[in-house]
């Protein structure tokens, strides 16, 4: 896995089956205006997004190639990707920030309600008042997008699964340096900071995400930036990472002994092991992501705080189905999932573990190298 | 600088601020959804916002303390900080993801209309189907924040100047050892990957963004993630980054020859220092950004690729005010800018610039170690 970017056939196929739901649904073009959406049927790909200052815009016709409208900072990058229909203005312009420009391509390309994705996990990159001034001045009925982005974004081609197998084996390599890293006295911001080195050393391209925790019964939440405390004999070391390769992300996490750990740890993480097995099992075609949970939480409860023992994963740290009792997706091959338990060991402190598979016809493979114990350090 | 975190004063005075400018402008009080609104006002500081998975929510009121209402994985987090007032909901839970709670909560502490941020630079971080439902169950009228929210986060105080001057220091040290990881034959993706890692080496939190380009005449644009073409001799190599210390940003640039550079990309340079000094003459208070963009272009030119010279700068890589033609923001003591020229080299190649200035009493200071040269290598 070296090559970066897709093949065309790849966006090809991805518009393909865009525009057949989107017949369905009786949507003359979707409008996308965040990072993952633009990239999935563009293959932009830029840090860019880190900066707010301006809108960047994709439209979807139900007929047609997409047609980018974007500042014109993005011109040349949007230039090489598989995309002809470039048109830009000059942002940020807050008087007119693409609005006029937007709409007048909207009614030229889009025959009919135009989609744009409004369900869980979505949001309208783009001001408010920018959207109320786009309503006025479209012809086009803007509605709902009926959820196709997000299905068809779902279930992942052979080449976003090979990414996110290589985003895996690069945090596996990385997970196994810990030994180099951490130690009794070491704070655990420094800790953060070398494993984040570790990650990019290893291969990543960069590191979105990282969390983690420590302490001698686990942690008191998965969401915490480190703070400047020392490691101690005795903690129990979380590392929860989200690294990236060709935009494409691992989320799992390992834990780490630093010393003899205390028995409730030990014997949380063996339920957590367990937990993890019984999910990897349920796991299979058919199965709903209720049914994944419902066989996880038989061994490790359900945790009221983290909320949810697993979720999709692909250009997005989380992305898609999540695994909770409420949760009806029905699994399919080509899901990406991660597997995340997690148990309480007392005093308000939790211990997690998270593994990362893809549904296949014959039940799940394990993309993240499985954890089969507790590591000790020190 | 080594301290994390805020007084509680500071907290309560930008608190203060809010509801004076909430009173002027009527309104009951203001909805945040986005990360640095919801952080401004509580310190609530972690990297899970890279979850696009649940809603997060803060409502300031006119009078009292703010509410955060959020799912409950945050609950042991935002409880550090010193918000008292927290009501939580088990997110993901699609049917209800927090949006009953958030109705009754608005209708019971903001007594009068709630502002949005919604003009540049905002989004509404929640599903449009969801916002759809909130308007439909508060009794609470919603329209936008009067730009409040930017207005007060654009000036900023002393103990956010720190941390973006520590930002800064990182990035020095860093740029100072790119005789380390850079050289004929080594690959554009492997120099990001180093440089990564020597911000966080030298103290970054984590590193959000990276850009660059390299070239004989310079690079296309200034927003392409690395590619895997080696470094030549003869190359002039930029390296721009936006590293985090604490929640806040420094973003500047370094350029660096690979041998012997074009005599057009040594031109090129020294119009950018000289234009980067005069926007450093020119950031005066009281001066408009506009000005300051008219004393840079008349040096560099106004390049219409990147659209603007520089830019407002702290909780978010890019924020606030815009160096361009337009933009008519009156500088005040306390605004954190950057200074960003960029030229034409030829060929369609550009070189940039850019530096870090904090705007005081007496005439800009400069927080990023001003480049007096272009550095070589090899």
């Amino acid at each position: 896995m070296s090559a970066r970017g897709f093949a065309q056939a790849e966006y090809e196929a991805r518009l393909t089956r865009a525009q057949a739901l989107m017949s369905k649904a009786g949507l003359g073009g979707l409008l996308l205006t965040t990072e993952p959406e633009i990239r999935y049927f563009t293959g932009f790909l830029t840090r860019f997004w880190e900066s707010p200052s301006r809108p960047w815009f994709l439209i979807v016709p139900a007929a047609g190639d997409p047609v980018a409208v974007i500042p014109s900072i993005g011109a040349a990058l949007m230039g090489r990707t598989w995309i002809t229909d470039i048109r830009t203005w000059p942002a940020p312009r807050p008087g007119d920030d693409g609005v006029s420009l937007l709409a007048a391509t909207l009614d030229e390309v889009a025959e009919g309600p135009v989609g744009i994705p409004s369900g869980p996990e979505t949001h309208l990159r783009m001001p408010q008042a920018d959207f109320a001034r786009l309503r006025a001045k479209t012809a086009r009925f803007l509605r709902d997008d009926a959820g196709i982005t997000a299905r068809l974004r779902a279930v992942k081609s052979g080449a976003e699964i090979d990414r996110i197998a290589h985003a895996c084996r690069i945090a596996a390599r990385a997970f196994a340096r810990v030994p180099e890293i951490a130690a009794p006295g070491m704070p655990l911001s420094q800790v953060f900071r070398r494993f984040q080195m570790l990650l990019l050393e290893e291969g990543a391209d960069w590191v979105p995400y990282l969390a983690g925790g420590a302490g001698p019964l686990g942690y008191a939440d998965v969401i915490s930036p480190a703070d400047d405390r020392p490691l101690a004999r005795g903690d129990v070391l979380m590392l929860d990472t989200g690294a990236l390769w060709d935009g494409y992300f691992c989320d799992y996490d390992r834990n780490f002994a630093m010393g003899t750990p205390d028995p409730r740890v030990l014997s949380a993480h063996d339920r957590l092991l367990g937990a993890a097995q019984a999910g990897l099992e349920a796991a299979q075609p058919g199965a709903r992501a209720c049914d994944v949970h419902a066989a996880m939480a038989r061994i490790c409860g359900a945790d009221e705080g983290a909320g949810r023992l697993g979720h999709g994963l692909g250009m997005q740290l989380t992305e898609g189905l999540s695994l909770t009792a409420a949760d009806r997706t029905v699994l399919e091959p080509g899901m990406v999932i991660t597997l995340e338990p997690g148990v309480e060991t007392g005093g308000g402190n939790i211990l997690v573990h998270e593994e990362n598979v893809v549904i296949r016809q014959g039940g799940a493979q394990i993309l993240s190298p499985w954890a089969d114990t507790l590591a000790r350090l020190a």
